[in-house]
């Protein structure tokens, strides 16, 4: 590990009206911020005020054009991270990109063009859509087969990670005056596999971070297989300790079987905090912000959620894990599922209690700024993970309060920096080996 | 036309070695600037401080690995045109795109969230890719064939604009207090042509120009009709004043029938002017640059690219153009041969004279300061162009000379602007109509 004292890390999403769908109704701001880069500037500049590693950009190239939907994925987001970075110093951008509709040539290309021109400060987040819609934009063919997206977008991840490798100007030797550079320093790749045929060399060389950090949020059988060939950062749902801690087991040893270096594999998953004077005006935010209006609201939610009968719901019992297994035929992302199951297996928890530890799928914490910073420090702390993504509810309002009321603490309790200074790259700030 | 008056539009390719292929080696910098932010930035800041309405990059998705290439076109293009448009004011940017391995839903989003970010000051130089090896890194398949480029590119852009048309905020009506947005100011495409099937709608709304601008420069036929349908911005190359009023007329007589407004056609060929204190030491320079050495050199490289037996070839004769027209079936961009043949049917030149008027395929200026300000005033005063895409022979070396000693001129003699005025977009300094 390149970094020697072991310390938060932290992104913030900056989907320009919040995380959560129903929360814009409570944001200051108007609905045109969505496509002002100024207000894009802003949110990065108080990420960057609050020493944030990087800002997160979710992403799905489809506009949904329901009467109660929200726009919120909108600008490109390898653009997006190229303006904000050539604006913002230091912080980084995790992007998210799509490994089903994207050519390997082209996105290898385009990522590595941003990590060279904001000085090693990508991390990509790879997808592979799921949502049949989004194949429509695309041409004819329905999505790949579901049994075909983990083994496709590993192999895409395989074939970027040659390309990135491809041209390395270090290995240049003695350039003769009549030559512009020593071409042996670029090879072709010829990759021939079961989804893809690419020659190479990328035309773009070796960045800053040898290439950008990947990020992955998958936790299916599929997903952490992804996760332990390619994942470095991982933004995989997890609501307790213990399923972090599992998950960052079993990601980390058979990564190791791939001949990954273990450290290389950070768990940093995303966080929904709610912050407030006290902790039942928290929960009251909490109730506005999901929509349900009502801790009745977001129990009966719970209950549809599930296919829970009405009748037959008893909000104080405690709720068996085995309840919530996913079907696997479903069109869902899985690993949002599975984090109920994890926190069910590792805690006695009621529905009432439940419907209080995640949100928009994702861990909730809430509460009073110090009971917030408790309970991100908790996890952190005995290693369950390594940082979190945090999504909040309301942008600008929630990044706002958190940069001035949580950071502070963290700072104050030692285990999160007051500016930018373990190096000028993501890998350096998360402590992430760089690629031979 | 939005412009009141007329004034010389010029915009300069930063590639960053320059232009020719040959003339860095007479170049300042190092080999390591083609992958350096900063160098970029500075060639953009030159190219402000010389007032250019455009930077301007071509593009092609390959590496060529041959012992005496020159890597040239390494950064993506969109990327480089957000981060130096984020990080200098005013200048526009015009960035080549492929309209054959991208996917027009990709390539419509990226394009206008470039030009929402740069506050619509991108202009789009579409290519249909014509050289075989670059399919190798986009799959098994070959290039599609030659009588389906064009074809593709137009319902390529048709696809684009409609895109680009899908989702208009001015559209929108009331939004009640329970709805984010007006979801009807979007609507479905539902293209379903020979080439592409795209339902839409983007996920970008209109941009601050309506759409990027959209320059073209196949001089074929189909180029031709590209052109007519969607070309805003003429790059083709025009080596003499008849061959670009013909070009004008052509287009923008074509472009009526198809419903344009004929206003909306620019011709901005390519130039290569190289300066020097006297014309013989000109002369010098362009024997250096090309590579050939000489005089001879340039006349034997002459009757080598166009099969003239060199036993039979008197450099004195006068030409004749029937000799030049290309061979259809060859594999090449055919609008820089039908320059050639253009300008040899409307001037009698002997080959010792044709060498001198172009340079890596592009219309050759050469001389003094002030004769090469002559010569780009000429064409533009009698409106055969509108202005020009100065290709400088090295780079950093010929903006920063051109910058110093051309540029003064050409204000001077009141036909270039001494500072940007028009207004904020390229739309508004081209004089080019908006987008209903």
């Amino acid at each position: 590990m390149a970094q020697s004292k072991r310390r938060l890390n932290l992104n913030v999403g900056i989907n320009p009206t919040g995380y959560l769908h129903e929360a814009w109704k409570y944001r200051s701001g108007t609905r045109h911020d969505i496509a002002d880069p100024d207000y894009y500037l802003r949110l990065t500049r108080l990420a960057h005020e609050g020493v944030f590693d990087a800002v997160f950009v979710s992403d799905m190239p489809l506009l949904r054009l329901e009467k109660n939907s929200r726009p919120s994925q909108i600008i490109d987001p390898l653009i997006l991270a190229t303006a904000l970075t050539s604006q913002v110093p230091d912080i980084g951008f995790v992007a998210t990109v799509s490994s089903t509709f994207n050519s390997p040539f082209n996105l290898a290309r385009r990522a590595q063009s941003v990590d060279i021109m904001s000085g090693g400060r990508l991390v990509i987040n790879v997808v592979s859509n799921f949502v049949p819609e989004v194949a429509a934009n695309f041409g004819k063919d329905p999505l790949p087969p579901r049994d075909v997206r983990y083994p496709r977008a590993i192999e895409f991840l395989d074939v970027v990670k040659k390309l990135w490798a491809s041209w390395d100007p270090r290995r240049e030797g003695e350039v003769s005056e009549e030559q512009f550079w020593d071409a042996s320093s670029a090879h072709t790749i010829d990759h021939e596999g079961e989804y893809f045929h690419v020659r190479g060399p990328l035309n773009v060389p070796r960045g800053p971070q040898g290439h950008p950090v990947i990020a992955q949020a998958g936790a299916s059988e599929g997903g952490i297989e992804l996760a332990a060939r390619h994942g470095e950062i991982l933004y995989t749902n997890v609501l307790s300790g213990p399923a972090g801690r599992a998950l960052g087991k079993k990601v980390r040893d058979r990564a190791a079987t791939h001949g990954r270096d273990p450290a290389g594999v950070r768990i940093v998953p995303g966080l929904v905090a709610i912050v407030a004077d006290s902790r039942e005006e928290a929960l009251r935010k909490h109730e506005l912000f999901s929509g349900t209006g009502s801790e009745d609201g977001l129990l009966a939610r719970f209950a549809s959620a599930h296919g829970i009968d009405p009748a037959d719901f008893d909000p104080d019992a405690p709720l068996d894990a085995a309840r919530f297994v996913p079907d696997p035929k479903r069109i869902q992302a899985l690993g949002f599922t599975l984090g109920l199951v994890d926190l069910l297996t590792h805690e006695k928890l009621t529905a009432r209690e439940a419907v209080r530890r995640s949100e928009g799928n994702h861990r909730l914490v809430l509460g009073t700024a110090e009971e917030v910073a408790d309970q991100i420090i908790e996890l952190w702390a005995d290693g369950s993970v390594d940082g979190y993504t945090l999504q909040p509810p309301r942008a600008p309002d929630d990044i706002e309060e958190f940069v001035r009321k949580v950071i502070p603490i963290l700072q104050d309790r030692g285990v999160y920096p007051r500016a930018y200074e373990e190096g000028e790259t993501i890998r350096d700030r998360y402590g992430l080996p760089y690629p031979d």
